[in-house]
């Protein structure tokens, strides 16, 4: 007889695990991250680039502006955001952000349209576990987050893919998405600026992508954590603009615009100027929701306000310049490489969606393969297309120092040099 | 027909609410105290009295150290700290945790036993959400904490209630907790220093309570997050020590010991040494979970090594000492009250429980009356024992600057001498 503590070894425990948790979190790009990093040679003495997220808080070049800093620090010390928050976000916040966003709206927002979130991360979980009912189904991009995928395998929500349309700079294949709606699809995912694909879409087609909403009953859940990061001929155009024509959840935070996604500070919205989603019990349920769950921190919520009158207009024009000068160069350095082609020169967001032609390549089975050897052999990390959706392509993150998007673009070039096919 | 956004009314929508969000949020603290606010009278011009929740971070006695304050503003002006975190915490901060935790131990934690979170309520969210399987049940306190009902309803665990014993110092009821648990039961809770019933648990106590789990084969989940706040005779012991017994895990954060709740950082720790949690799947779970949530903000994580070494002790000593105070004083006037007995001096957390005599009273139905009646005439907010799962008792906190404090007992006492019953 074994012993475990003191007691004998056939103690019997009735716990265990819940296995949705692990399977829901195995599709994530932190999951894929983790498993390329596994794979970094520790023999290799050079930096290693990361092309592979959207987060270039860590380089000097994309520090977030001082006066957001300064207004953290402000809120901190005024000891008067120590305590619990509302549940829903406080009052001064919700009104500011409704200000802020309705700069772009014809319409305004009030303070009771928004609420605040522990990031756009959580009000992704917010209105995924919201819309969730039995046999309901949701429509996602491909390519797309996998966030999306995440939560909605979590909270039991079938989903079905519409494509993007990389030869129509990444529209929504509207068709498809007309085609894919049963009677129990509540809702559909635009992502604008695009992730993965780094594009920018036109009034024109966020108004079709309403419409074809309404047609079939559905919300819009309106991704603009990229919001104003739009560097190209498109200007960002806000879903919320359509709210009347379909009900709009819009989701976004400060983490990318202001290049501070370890705040946590995001926000869910509803744009529905005719009062459907509060008529269907969705807002009760955003409320029930973010009643049982915890909150961004108090103080950083009470910032918000001096961070949006504040931070100076330079600080975003700097970002946008970094970016569209990134975008410019990684485009060009693509068009360099005889595998890779990148359908159209990214406009907006972080990103840049390459397709992979594996048959220049000698060595290299898929993406994934192409990816888990190109960190090993040249500590550069880019995301396999099959993580965001579309298998045999590549996401590669421009959002870097541009010394380090060089160096890493030749690195890239040297590895699929190096793989080619020989004549 | 009527006109709506330009379209007929006749438009149907096929998404709506989850209902389960909404019946899980009713029971909260939160959902319970926005009702009473409700009751509050906008003629009386006295300022209110919260003896409701336990948050006094809003006195200036209560502020928290500048040495905390500074550690944030630090982590924050490093700019080191602005990027997405590790989704379990990161290296430093879980290292520095399980050194501080350890110190009350007999055992060394490491920092793989300790996983950050938006303050302890995420890691009640966690432990829920991971223990969850068809069927299973989950043993709480009764009075207790209202959020783990509203968890265990949302994630569709069963829960059943074994008593606190106003009689023995609220200690369990162990032989309720043998009698109650089946072999679908998971785990049992257990909140020390006690909400809501300021009591503090002897080492022997805890012991069987370690024992009686490994006997059922259920695993502690030891509601820590008052830790260190005792001012009795009992001290401060955590339900880690006995985690060779059965498997412990922790939730705590510093909401409470450094009085700054709306900064959103706890910790779920296993207090496992026999790697149990681990080979029942537990830890991956856990781990799942936090993959797909959000984190506590990244600097906030970054500050906590400092803010566990520079926190002066006396910060501590005065914190405890007004505490002792304040509980002296609100026991002195609870005896002072005809229809109020308080079973025991609080020795830790921040509340009193008191119950109600209410043969004493004239027009007072039960407590939840006498609670809307109280905010309705006096301005003073304590929660309905109803609330936290034993009707006709009050809590009442006593966690308040010692004026408000006198001045809101005597409004209740004045209360209690008007709605006597006449001789
Ligand atoms: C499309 C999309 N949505 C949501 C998020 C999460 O945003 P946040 O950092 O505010 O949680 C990201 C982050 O990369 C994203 O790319
Ligand atoms: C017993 C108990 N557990 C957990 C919590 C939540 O703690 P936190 O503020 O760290 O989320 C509280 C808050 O009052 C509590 O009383």
């Amino acid at each position: 007889m074994e012993m475990e503590n003191g007691g004998i070894s056939s103690q019997k425990w009735s716990f265990k695990g819940n296995e949705l948790l692990v399977k829901s979190s195995e599709i994530t790009i932190r999951g894929i991250l983790n498993k390329l990093m596994d794979n970094l040679d520790p023999k290799d003495s050079r930096p290693t680039i990361p092309l592979g997220n959207g987060d270039p808080s860590a380089f000097p070049c994309f520090r977030t502006a001082p006066e957001a800093e300064k207004a953290i620090s402000d809120a901190l010390y005024s000891a008067k955001f120590n305590g619990y928050p509302s549940t829903v976000g406080i009052l001064p916040a919700r009104k500011a952000i409704a200000e802020h966003l309705s700069h772009d709206l014809q319409y305004k927002l009030s303070p009771d349209d928004v609420y605040l979130t522990s990031g756009c991360t959580q009000s992704i979980e917010v209105i995924l576990t919201v819309l969730a009912r039995p046999n309901a189904n949701i429509l996602l991009p491909r390519p797309g987050y996998p966030y999306y995928e995440a939560r909605a395998i979590f909270s039991d929500v079938e989903f079905r893919y519409f494509d993007l349309l990389p030869e129509k700079n990444w529209e929504v294949d509207l068709d498809a998405v007309i085609s894919l709606a049963d009677e129990n699809t509540v809702g559909m995912v635009i992502i604008n600026p695009g992730n993965p694909c780094g594009n920018v879409y036109k009034y024109e087609h966020l108004k079709k992508v309403a419409e074809t909403a309404k047609k079939l009953g559905i919300l819009v859940i309106a991704d603009e954590v990229y919001y104003h990061l739009a560097f190209g001929s498109n200007p960002f155009v806000p879903m919320g603009v359509f709210g009347s024509i379909a009900p709009v959840i819009t989701v976004g935070s400060i983490s990318k615009r202001w290049i501070v996604p370890g705040w946590r500070l995001g926000w869910l919205v509803t744009n529905d100027p005719n009062g459907i989603l509060k008529k269907h019990g969705v807002v009760d349920s955003i409320v029930g929701f973010l009643n049982i769950s915890s909150d961004p921190a108090t103080f950083i919520q009470g910032a918000i306000t001096q961070i949006f009158e504040q931070t100076n207009e330079d600080f975003f024009l700097k970002i946008i310049n970094i970016l569209r000068e990134t975008a410019d160069a990684c485009y060009n350095k693509i068009k360099e490489i005889p595998c890779f082609t990148c359908p159209s020169k990214p406009e907006g967001a972080m990103y840049a969606m390459v397709r992979l032609d594996l048959s220049l390549l000698e060595d290299i089975e898929d993406d994934l393969d192409f990816c888990l050897k190109l960190v090993k052999e040249e500590s550069v990390i880019v995301i396999p297309g099959l993580a965001v959706g579309i298998k045999n392509w590549l996401r590669i993150t421009f959002a870097v120092e541009p010394s380090s998007l060089d160096d890493g673009m030749s690195r890239i070039k040297a590895f699929c040099q190096r793989h080619a096919k020989k004549p």
